[in-house]
C-alpha cells in the first residue's frame, strides 16, 4: 500500500446527509508514458480485471489472424471485449459463434452465471431453463479465447491455464501493451478463471494509450487495435447491455472514445483523437463509484462535448430509489472530480 | 465530513496482492456514554439503516403491549428485528403473522424483493411464482409496524410516513434510545420506505448499550429490551438466514451478545454481560467488509471466546471463489483490527 491517502471521488447521499464515501485514483497518459492528468496515486497496484478486455482475447484474436480465419464479425469482436448482461442479444450471438467454431457452451470454462437483468433471469427460470456458461458476462471473451485455440490448432481444454498456448499468448500481449514484466508480476485468478496481472494503475493507462494511438505498434497489432476501438464504438450494447454505464458512455462517445469497466471498481478508456489512455481504480472496489467517476473524468479531460454530457446526466449523478421507487438520494461526484 | 482519515480495516486480496481496501470507524460504549474502545472517528455521521432494527419496530411492539395483545411469539419478535433472506423459513411465518392480524401481504408497504438466495429465487420462478413484499428482507419489521397499528387502532395505510402514529412512535423511541434530537436530525428514507435518522456513530452505540444494559430504562422498555435480546439470541436464522454473517455471529454468541447488520456497511451489537453497545460503519458502505470487521471487533473486545472464535474462521477471513469455485483470494482484517 502506498503512503498516499487517496481522495474521496464519489459520495453517496441519503436525505441531505452523505452516508458513504468512495476514494480512488485515476491517471490519463499518452503512449510515451507522459502523465496528462492524474488524481490520487498513479502507482497504486491493482488488477485491471475486465477493464483490460479490449487488449486481452480481442487483441490477440484480431492480431493473430484468428479473427479473419474464422470470419469473426465486428459485432463479435465487440462481444470479445464485453462484460455483458447475458441478455438474449448477447447469448444468441455467442451460441452462433461457438457453433461456427464447431464448439458448444460446454467448451466455455468461465462457469455459469445468472443473467444480469432481473427480468431476463425471471423469464429464464419461468420457462424452465437455467443459466449456463453462455450467460456468464465473460462468455464473449471466452469465445475469443476459443477462436484463438482453433486458429492455433491446439486443444481448447484448459485454455484458462497461464501455461496453455492461448492464455500464454494473451498474457504476453497484455504485458507488452502495459509495459509489465510478466516474470515478476503477481498473477491472480480472475472471476472467470483466467489470469489477471497485478500492475500499477499507470500501466493500464499506458496499455490503453497504445490502443488509442497504435502508431508505434507493429502493423498487425496496430490494425487490430484500430479494429477493436471501431468495434466497441459501433456496438455499445454488445460491450455491456441495457441500463449499463459502459454502454451509455460508449453510445455518448459516438466513436470518439471507448471505455470498459471491470470488477472491483476499475475502469479503462482510450481516446484516439488525443492518443490518451485512461485508468481508474476505486480503492474499495465499488463499481457504482467507478462508473460515475469515469463519466466525470471524460468530461474533465474534454472527451465529452456538451451534447454527450447532457445525455449522460443520469450517469453523472445517479438517483437512488428504494424498492417501491421512491427517490432516497443520489450518488454524485465530489469537488475532486468537478 | 470529519477531518479524520479513517483507517483501513479490511483488505481484499487476489493472488498475493491487495486489490481493494475498506476504511471504517467503530465505537464500543456503555450506557453512560463512556467510550470503551474505538477506531477511526466515533463522531462520523451515518444512517444506522437496518442495524437499528432491534430498537425500531421490535422495541415499540414489545414495549407498547402490542406484542402481548396479538400473541406475537419470540420467533416473530426475532423476525421483527430481521433483514432476512426471504427463505421459506422467513416467508411462511410472516404470512401466518399477517393472517393473524387480519391482514395480507398487500398491506406491507416495503415493496417486492427477490429472495436473497439464488436457489430459492430460481425455485420461486420455476414454480411460476413471483416475489412479493413478503419476500422483502424487511417484511418481518413491517409486520411489526402493522402489529403496532392494530394495537393502536389506527389505519395501517401509510404506516411508512414519519407523521403516521406508528412511525412517529417508532422514530421517537429510536431517538430516545440513541440520545438524538429528532427535531434537528436529517430524516432519510430507508430502502424499505421508513425514515432512517442520521446520527453520529456513537449515538447508535449508545442505543445498543441501553439495549445491552436496560437498567436505567423505564420498566416496560427495559423488559422489552431484554425480550428482544433473548429473541435474537434464540432464533439466529430468523434474523438473517442461511450463509449470513449475522446469523453465524448470533449462533456463535450462544446468547452472550446480539448483532445486527444494515445496508451501507453498518453493524451494531449489544453485549449484555458487560453492558456494552457496539457500532461500526464502513466508509464506502461495503457489507462484505462490515461483517468481517464486526467478527474481529467482537474478538478484540473479548466477547468471542476461543470456541466461538474458532467456529467463525470463515467469517473472520473470507475465502473468495470465482464462478467455477476456484479460490482466487480472501477478504481479511488488517492490523488495525488484530
Amino acid at each position: 500500500m502506498s503512503g498516499i491517502t487517496l481522495p474521496v471521488l464519489i459520495e453517496v447521499v441519503r436525505g441531505t446527509t452523505v452516508e458513504s464515501r468512495h476514494r480512488g485514483a485515476a491517471v490519463v497518459m499518452d503512449r510515451h508514458g507522459k502523465v496528462v492528468w492524474s488524481l490520487g496515486d498513479p502507482e497504486l497496484v491493482m488488477f485491471p480485471r475486465s477493464a483490460i478486455k479490449p487488449i486481452q482475447a480481442a487483441l490477440v484474436m484480431a492480431e493473430s489472424g484468428a479473427m479473419a480465419a474464422f470470419g469473426v464479425s465486428r459485432k463479435e469482436l465487440a462481444l470479445a471485449c464485453s462484460s455483458h448482461n447475458g441478455q438474449p442479444m448477447h447469448v444468441e450471438p455467442v451460441l452462433a459463434w461457438l457453433d461456427r467454431l464447431g464448439l458448444s457452451p460446454t467448451d466455455l470454462e468461465c462457469g455459469r452465471q445468472d443473467p444480469g437483468l432481473a427480468s431476463d433471469m425471471h423469464a429464464l427460470y419461468r420457462a424452465g431453463g437455467e443459466a449456463g456458461p453462455e450467460h456468464n458476462n465473460c462468455s464473449g471473451k471466452h469465445s475469443g479465447f476459443l477462436t484463438i485455440c482453433r486458429h492455433m490448432g491446439v486443444d481448447p481444454k484448459g485454455y484458462l491455464d497461464p501455461e496453455h498456448p492461448t492464455q500464454a499468448a494473451v498474457c504476453r500481449t497484455m504485458a507488452e501493451m502495459c509495459g509489465v514484466d510478466l516474470a515478476r508480476a503477481d498473477l491472480g485468478t480472475d472471476g472467470c478463471g483466467v489470469p489477471s496481472i497485478a500492475m500499477p494503475l499507470h500501466a493500464l493507462a499506458l496499455g490503453m494509450a497504445r490502443l488509442a494511438d497504435p502508431a508505434a505498434l507493429a502493423d498487425a497489432r496496430a490494425k487490430a487495435g484500430r479494429a477493436i476501438v471501431e468495434a466497441m464504438a459501433a456496438h455499445p450494447l454488445m460491450v455491456a447491455g441495457t441500463d449499463r454505464a459502459c454502454s451509455a458512455l460508449l453510445e455518448s462517445g459516438r466513436g470518439r472514445y471507448v471505455v470498459k469497466g471491470g470488477a472491483e471498481g476499475v475502469y479503462a478508456g482510450a481516446w484516439p483523437e488525443k492518443g490518451y489512455g485512461i485508468a481508474l481504480k476505486i480503492e474499495d472496489g465499488a463499481g457504482r463509484a467507478a462508473e460515475i467517476a469515469m463519466t466525470h473524468i471524460l468530461r474533465r479531460i474534454g472527451a465529452l462535448d456538451d451534447e454527450a454530457w447532457s445525455g449522460l446526466s443520469e450517469w453523472a449523478t445517479r438517483p437512488q430509489r428504494n424498492w417501491v421507487g421512491t427517490r432516497t438520494g443520489e450518488i454524485r461526484a465530489t469537488n475532486a472530480l468537478l
